[in-house]
């Protein structure tokens, strides 16, 4: 097919293991994915590289960045901006390549109202009981800390209605692969093939026409 | 999971190889798939078993099941009714697998209007001269005949836009595992699930207000 890359976005809860089915779909198909690079205002770390963890810019490029529209969704934790470049982003669909976003709801709602067909993807532990028990750790955790985390996961559910899928990470392999499928199903999606079949039903017509 | 099966409808081109692809999923996959069995009024063939092939109905029995609503979709074809009984369909569903009609869009639009959550696929092969090629056969058809093919399939296309997904022929194999995955993806979507995120949001809900 001559189609370009799907946008996904990938969000979970913490302790849903989204961030290792990431990098696992990356390494096993390295050349149907591609990470999103976000742009960052915070300091590079020791050994951290531009254009490869994040694309370093000052406060006033970042700015400057928003002002432009170049970023596809932004946000500021603390003193630090850190957003999706769009320009990145496109070069890699039109290079065919699957790209995919970990973000939160909030930032897969905006990239969906300017790319209507990025595709949504929430991940699940298999219940809420594994996921507490995710969370709750070695049982070295205090009792506030553990809250906290839940409370979390309670914010970080809301809204997941509105995702293509839910992802239900049982089996870490078993879920990769699942990923993957069904990334590769969507792109089977009438709506996404409807030039190819409107071409097929054209030439039809012409054949019936005796026209070639 | 403790779902349902999927009710599917693989529609598709005379010579797209839909019949092939439903049968190897049989085969390959007999423990997730049935094939829905047509209720007809025609006489049995030598060899045909009621209830495997047809189950086989007087005029006067296919009447009433038209009147008592037991039928998913019927048509009349010459001077025979043939038929989709709908708690043969039920009965599988509710066995776990995933049941395929190989029917025409028109009775696929009625399925869909009594359980609009049936998965809609249409087969094509690659392209107009592909198909054309398969149609014109050996080259041993009349013109005639070709014509009236071509227009047959102008015929058996119209309206296939509002099928969920168009699936492409070209390698028999690779397209009926890809029939497989889009079958077993479309089980996670959100929509099929939203009881599954709706006890663990609950369930996380209880948790943090320490109810358990």
């Amino acid at each position: 097919m001559n189609d370009t890359g799907l946008l996904i976005v990938l969000s979970g809860f913490s302790g849903s293991g989204k961030g290792t089915i990431m990098n696992r779909l990356l390494s096993r198909y390295p050349e149907q994915y591609a990470l999103s690079v976000s742009a960052t205002t915070r300091q590079p770390r020791a050994g951290e590289t531009e254009g490869k963890e994040y694309f370093f810019k000052t406060k006033e490029e970042f700015l400057r960045m928003i002002e432009q529209n170049e970023l596809l969704e932004y946000a500021q934790y603390v003193d630090n901006y850190y957003g999706t470049p769009k320009t990145y982003v496109k070069e890699q669909l039109e290079a065919h390549k699957n790209v995919i976003l970990e973000i939160e709801i909030q930032g897969a709602l905006k990239i969906r109202e300017q790319f209507p067909e990025t595709l949504l993807l929430f991940v699940t532990p298999p219940s809420a009981e594994v996921l507490k028990n995710r969370l709750t750790g070695r049982g070295t955790e205090s009792e506030e800390v553990i809250h906290s985390r839940l409370v979390r996961a309670v914010e970080e559910a809301d809204g997941c209605e509105v995702y293509d899928y839910l992802v239900i990470n049982d089996d870490l392999d078993a879920c990769v692969e699942e990923v993957h499928h069904i990334i590769l199903s969507e792109r089977s999606r009438m709506e996404r093939r409807l030039s190819t079949i409107e071409t097929i039903k054209n030439q039809l017509k012409q054949y019936v026409k005796g026209e070639k």
